[in-house]
């Protein structure tokens, strides 16, 4: 029996204390964008620390102005080295009354179509995925005693706040990160039983907006009719953005938004993921992009612009008239190609001024941008993660790209220099940063097998 | 000394007593559109009865659906009897944190100018102005030990969540209202000084309207294209609602709106309402309504379309990177002359309908809807109004038109025949509906002033 058989045997028999481990992660409430769970935050990390370390990594907190970093060592001189990167923060977990069972409470249920499932916040996005990895080391450390090639883990808690402090930790402790590829577990699969390795990511522009006009709320019985109201100019300036088309209408906004060669949109109209497809399983049928791309264009290959949240006035029970104040949006831009986070910021804003009343005033609150990413179709490691995977789930890899962003990829080659290998076990049905999210059992295990093999690929 | 001057003198003699007792009634919480201030509403109601049965009043709580109905009756067969309305119940007092002081803590204060206010939720809107009317009656009581003319009293508690169970009421108590006129506290003066009578109402249209798309909130990287986006949905509806000249777009929506005669507008004109008078006050400069109408006309004589509170989404803080399942708003319309708040119910709802995606869903809820009402300039009661207003005040009261709805003054006039005679004391810039109302001290002590100086006129 190979050292490899024993692994993936070792993973097979632990797996009931793999998800009692994984159980214990997602029972801590760790929203790194609400300050009032920053010592759920805190917890999830010194939980990782304390099981790395049982795994003989050198595991400790690193601290940062925000939530802390979970940086585990365990290299090998003679190599190869890989860095691992997750984060263990998950979204905010509103609307609570629409989750079945309590976020933090994890279960095991079963889909109508008899697939079992964990359910719980972080249950796929990022804590399932980041365990994955975690449980291969240790059934590589229970099956002979030490890890395949040197392994460095960094384990971030502000990915869903935009990881703020991570580029300036990844500049600080440079030395200490290096190694040949980085990982990164916080993707998807194609769909359910075929893997998939994700060659490309969008990028991420994110601004708040407030609109105030009067000094204060206003009868609409006494001022409508004269005064302003800023969910008029807010509406506006939100119907504004789109076209008729669905394009975004910001001056620029398609500067570096590359034109994919005409042989690959024959490819993917060849993975036929059609709109009933793609929109039926959560009920919907007609796209709301650009009407004359194809759904997987829009959600791939096309920069977007969405409202994350809108709100003023009165939002309570019954009716009630009133002017209000202020009015606030929360804008996200996905990005493309050589599309740049800065320009197309400032074009935002200059089109929200535009559109502003002279008598009203309106803030930015601006987030961290990030430029999309396009890795090498032909690295050695890409090579050897799709014959790891192939042996595992019995077909071979699709490789795509991903509508989401994870800017530290960016990162990675600008500060260390290195290419990552994007392989996650999600499925797009995994209702992350939604009510109920869940994970695939099968998701959790063949994903530990297919690390497990990877690991050994890579070392090879 | 006649018994009028006695009646002034006992009002002055017990100003404050007649302070202690409107901050009792100010203290009660009675917000009627929330169902958890139940009990403050009825609080509300029972002070009142009580208070009244002190003056001599037959008083008592008529039940309904709904919040209570305060009914207190002292006729005099040999007339002339009038019939009073007011309201008890309060509007919300989000946002809560723009309070300088709990809302249901009534203090007094002082302007910039120097000018004494009371401070609290109801202070104006329209506790302190009914209680201008019962310290009235009180005074005349203590006075000559009786009221110069009879008085019913209709003190309802559910004007701010649209009055629904009145009507039904005033219909069943038909025989034991019937008087010769109505009075009706509600409503302001021209200005700081300056009373008034009003002549005309706008009515009030309202609506809450749901946009639903995808089955659950949706991850933006992952949909974000291709996924339908009710807030993008509802916006372009509230941005397609008015037009570049301010006019609403509502197919029909103009129709039954009155010109106004070119020598009215010309007295509205020597008004020298103006859009920096007005807005100035309110922290605005740039009149939102029909760029080609006067601002007294925006307010006083056109129809308007208010979004009295929208939201979707994320609301929290920091990002989220979420594509809502839905998103709702409560749009109001005031309208005027002849328009027919059904008719313009069913154009809103097909308007919205035409904008809504195949995909998604919307729903409507809808509240009561009132016409606009003018009242004859000619009436007896207007002309003794008016002189007991002048000898009070040293200047003649300004006939004006409110922007305001007040649909009693309609259901008086179909359902017991009685026209209304509208006199209020408040000031525009009482902040009613917004945080920190307050209501001039001098508006009631001289607005209780006034009402005796009225029920004497009325007997004469």
């Amino acid at each position: 029996m190979s050292d490899l058989d024993r692994a993936l045997a070792a993973a097979d028999d632990s797996l009931d204390k793999s998800l009692e481990r994984l159980f214990a992660l997602l029972r801590i409430p760790s929203i790194s964008t609400d300050p009032a769970y920053r010592n759920g935050c805190r917890e999830a990390a010194d939980w990782l620390r304390r099981d790395l370390a049982t795994l003989g990594f050198a595991a400790e907190l690193r601290e940062t102005p925000g939530h802390p970093i979970v940086l585990a060592k365990q290299p090998r001189p003679d190599g190869p080295n890989v860095l691992f990167y997750g984060h263990y923060d998950v979204q905010p977990v509103d609307p609570l009354e629409k989750w079945e069972t309590p976020p933090f409470e994890p279960r095991i249920a079963a889909t109508k179509a008899g697939r079992q499932i964990i359910v719980a916040r972080g249950a796929s996005d990022d804590k399932g995925q980041v365990m994955t990895f975690v449980e291969a080391c240790r059934a590589w450390k229970a099956a002979t005693g030490s890890l395949p090639c040197g392994v460095t883990m960094v384990i971030e808690g502000e990915e869903e706040s935009g990881s703020v402090n991570l580029p300036g930790f990844l500049e600080e402790a440079r030395e200490e990160l290096s190694a040949d590829v980085a990982l990164v577990c916080d993707t998807t699969m194609w769909a359910e039983g075929a893997p998939a390795i994700t060659s490309s990511l969008r990028g991420l522009l994110y601004e708040e907006v407030t609109v105030r006009a009067a000094d204060r709320d206003l009868h609409s019985g006494m001022y409508g009719g004269a005064a302003r109201n800023p969910l008029h100019v807010l509406a506006r300036i939100v119907a504004d953005l789109h076209d008729e088309q669905g394009r975004v209408t910001l001056p620029g906004f398609y500067e570096g938004v590359p034109n994919i060669p005409e042989e690959v949109r024959e490819q993917w109209r060849g993975l036929g993921l059609d709109a009933e497809t793609f929109l039926g399983p959560i009920g919907l049928s007609v796209p709301a992009g650009e009407t004359d791309r194809m759904v997987i264009e829009q959600i791939q290959s096309r920069p977007t612009c969405d409202v994350n949240g809108l709100w003023g006035g009165y939002t309570g029970a019954g009716a009630k008239t009133v002017i209000p104040s202020e009015a606030q949006a929360k804008i996200s831009f996905r990005l493309v190609g050589d599309q740049d986070p800065a320009a197309i910021r400032q074009a935002f804003r200059a089109f929200v001024r535009e559109r502003t009343p002279a008598d009203c005033k309106v803030e930015f609150t601006g987030h961290k941008g990030s430029r999309a990413i396009q890795l090498p179709f032909d690295s050695p490691a890409l090579a050897k993660a799709r014959t790891a995977l192939e042996a595992e789930w019995g077909v071979a890899p699709v490789t795509i790209g991903s509508g989401g962003s994870i800017p530290v990829v960016g990162d990675f080659k600008r500060t260390l220099g290195l290419d990552a290998l994007l392989v996650g076990f999600a499925l797009d049905d995994d209702r992350i940063h939604s009510p109920n999210e869940k994970y695939d059992l099968e998701s959790f295990r063949k994903g530990t097998r297919s690390w497990i093999r990877i690991l050994a690929a890579l070392a090879g």
